[in-house]
């Protein structure tokens, strides 16, 4: 098979012609294409190797060789549909059962996690037969019509907010309302649930479901406080709601002590509805809901048949137990550990040298590196993180921003990524920050100050400096924000949502 | 690979508990296990080679060789996501295009058929600025909440009809209000959604969108009165609307004469938004929204990304441009052409000796053959085409029925489908209808009358009757009917809205 058919300004010309062009690329003013991988590295037309930080859907390492087998193999005898009977349905849900706890023993099978989603949120309707949904600030749940509306992520910048949703804050301990030195962020943060929900109920509404994913990525790569999903599912079970964790970005031993991220919050919480996406079938398009025996007795119970065409078809079934099978037999979530926790070292040890880095959070290959104007007032450094990801483009690493100042650099990347990777994006990092602290202590000597956007504009020699970039980026933004604040976010050409 | 792990019966118990029941098997009393598939052939745990006369999403046939090898060479290249460039969305797109009209150029790629109708309902709103859409009765259009909306299949039997969406008739001149004797059905139905949508003016309602498969399939395999869907589409239009054309059934050359259904309604007639799913990817889960450039330049001026993880993956536009290189190298329209129109001539041919064949209907292989209790009242004979579907199982011939009533027997077959296939499914429906025939005669000389359920549960010779089943339905279904009407349609236990 060629790597490409296309000269790369001819893939370009043709996709802006072909395809809607909401569908954005990373890097939109100088794309990356890619034609091959393997493991954490992508090569692009010219066989430059590109180490990936972000690919979170290809969980267990670009084009795994035993993944292909398994589809290649399965495609050869037989893909058909969930109303035949067939072994590999029942063998995965088996497999995916073991790692969840007993109460979680019923699956539907879809083609992706919005899909999933969608579903999740048909099943508590029906089991509950409650309208509204609880959900958190920032959160992102998936591109179809019924998430955007579950989407403050979304919806703030389309439809705006539906009656029937209500917005709990993020529980973000570094910008929210009450932060790491509070005593107990976990229950205060519950309580702002528990408020919502009283609110919600003095209108006449009633809680059909508080959806969650079980660490926020959208949101920022943040870290659930002890004790809140505990306690936000007993609100929300007292409200006749159920609790929905949204794991589509965090499952599959991201978090490497644990195979779902809601198990970090202890083994006396569990979710009523887990939905699983992007990992699960390391590309392929295959997805799904976990639930209790109630909620799909309640499903079942309305008489009629829910029907997906791919969903849990042979092929798409038999590349998710070999995507299980590896993560087993290459230890990926003992790999998330240490590779994981060694790269939060470096990255807290780069947190001394470098007052730009304002909060490191965590666990296994789920990270985020928080940048910061100064770590007083903590305003968010969004054209720093901006020039970083760049410069780090430049380096050969992919790399991507999130949060909802784009702020935090978020690392999750394929779960084979090495010590070595670890250790070389964070050198690369050491050296663009020092770069970036040093040419501003000589450009800017007061960092608070900021250059007249004229001086930017003048023909001279500073556009030949090595940060030109930066500061064009950051002229170009408050151009455009003074244009138009709500298209501010969209400077990389690229939401930040889903990778 | 091992073609079975389980023993049939353990597969069914661990599919009883694992998965969701509202996910129903086909023959649901004694479900078929198939292990494996080739062209138009599937294969039980013990061997047995059933002929599928329903499977239109294995396309160009079960286990296509041509596909695994595809689907493999670009799975160990690279599966990444539409952030980065690649080639193969591009060519696919451009294929793709060659296959439409000039005006629908413009590609969004999705995983299901499902999500490109959610997809397509954006769209139409952000272009129009208008929310209420109209559709025709009996609609199946999706399995997500936005598409249960617009599904009076589903919506009947769910939440009831939401206040923006207009049910128009089904263009149905066989049981419809304007018959095959109208002298212009296709105006006369034109005219239904033109008085729907003066209706709902006159509520300030605004029409974003008419939705309608080419091929209402669901819907009893409809062909169009000609002329339908231009007026429709002239209507729409007027009132700031567009029009959307399901293709998710019916696309990619099944009917034959035309690679899309829509062009049997001449070449003076686009819609305005085209959906594709289920044969796309023959299996694999790949779906696809074409459309205008206004369209889509409405859509991306929103400012708003979207952003489909699995959608457009160099993996699925590898096995999607495969399906179109098979469907051209196998010359499967022209096969539709010749085999579709052989099975229909034989079908013709036995409703002249058959008086419970009312009507037979269709373009290439997509053919609908409808049962009726007599010709004159045009009742639909649900228990005998629920008996006729059985009895073809037991001849190992996987068939289904469709129509509101069930009592379309529905041909979408694989399109490698052969003469001998077509000439081997009509002896024996022949012969089952003679024997029912024969019975009936036999058993209730007068066959309006109807046979004591008491007679059905003595033990008597009776039930060693080669109709015993076809009366035991029938008494089952009286005792549904009488307990649940709205449960009767399930008897079969499985809906019939997506083979």
């Amino acid at each position: 098979m060629a790597l490409e058919v296309f000269h790369k300004d001819e893939t370009l010309q043709m996709r802006r012609k072909l395809i809607g062009q909401s569908c954005r690329l990373f890097f939109s003013r100088d794309p990356v294409k890619i034609v091959r991988a393997r493991g954490q590295y992508l090569y692009d037309e010219n066989g430059m190797q590109y180490l990936d930080c972000i690919s979170n859907v290809q969980h267990v390492g670009h084009c795994h060789p035993s993944l292909t087998q398994a589809a290649a193999a399965q495609m050869d005898l037989l893909n058909s549909n969930t109303r035949f009977l067939h072994d590999n349905i029942v063998l995965y849900a088996d497999r995916l059962a073991a790692t969840l706890p007993k109460k979680l023993c019923v699956f539907y099978f879809v083609n992706s996690g919005s899909e999933a989603n969608d579903l999740a949120l048909r099943l508590a309707r029906q089991y509950t037969r409650h309208h509204d949904v609880v959900v958190l600030d920032h959160a992102y749940h998936g591109h179809l019509i019924s998430l955007i509306d579950i989407s403050p992520y979304k919806f703030r910048k389309l439809e705006g907010q539906k009656e029937w949703v209500h917005v709990a804050p993020l529980p973000d301990t570094y910008h929210g309302i009450y932060r790491e030195d509070h005593p107990d962020p976990g229950q205060a943060y519950a309580d702002t649930v528990k408020s919502l929900i009283d609110e919600a109920h003095k209108k006449g509404c009633k809680i059909s479901s508080f959806f969650a994913e079980s660490l926020p990525s959208v949101g920022g790569q943040i870290i659930f406080p002890t004790g809140y999903c505990k306690r936000v599912a007993e609100y929300v079970r007292e409200a006749g709601g159920v609790y929905v964790a949204d794991e589509i970005q965090t499952g599959f031993g991201r978090v490497g002590s644990h195979f779902w991220a809601f198990q970090l919050q202890g083994e006396d919480f569990c979710p009523d509805i887990v939905t699983m996406g992007k990992p699960i079938g390391n590309g392929h398009p295959i997805a799904c809901v976990a639930t209790t025996e109630e909620i799909a007795a309640a499903f079942t119970a309305n008489g009629v048949e829910y029907f997906n065409t791919f969903g849990g078809n042979p092929v798409s079934c038999a590349i998710g137990l070999a995507v299980l099978d590896v993560i087993e037999k290459e230890d990926l979530r003992g790999n998330a550990v240490r590779v994981g926790g060694h790269l939060k070292q470096l990255l807290l040890q780069l947190q001394t040298k470098h007052p730009l880095i304002g909060d490191v959070r965590g666990v296994g290959l789920f990270i985020g590196m928080e940048l910061v104007k100064d770590r007083a007032s903590r305003k968010p450094a969004t054209e720093e993180a901006a020039h970083l990801v760049r410069r780090l483009k430049e380096e050969r690493i992919v790399m991507s921003t999130d949060g909802p100042w784009d702020s935090v650099i978020k690392f999750k990347p394929p779960m084979c990524f090495s010590i070595e990777d670890a250790e070389r994006v964070c050198t690369c990092i050491d050296q663009i920050l020092r770069g970036l602290s040093e040419t501003l202590n000589v450009i800017l000597p007061n960092r608070r100050s900021h250059l007249h956007t004229s001086q930017l504009l003048q023909p001279c020699c500073f556009y030949n400096h090595p940060l030109a970039n930066y500061f064009h980026l950051k002229f170009q933004r408050k151009f455009i924000l003074n244009k138009d604040r709500k298209s501010s976010r969209k400077r990389n050409g690229c939401d930040t949502d889903v990778m």
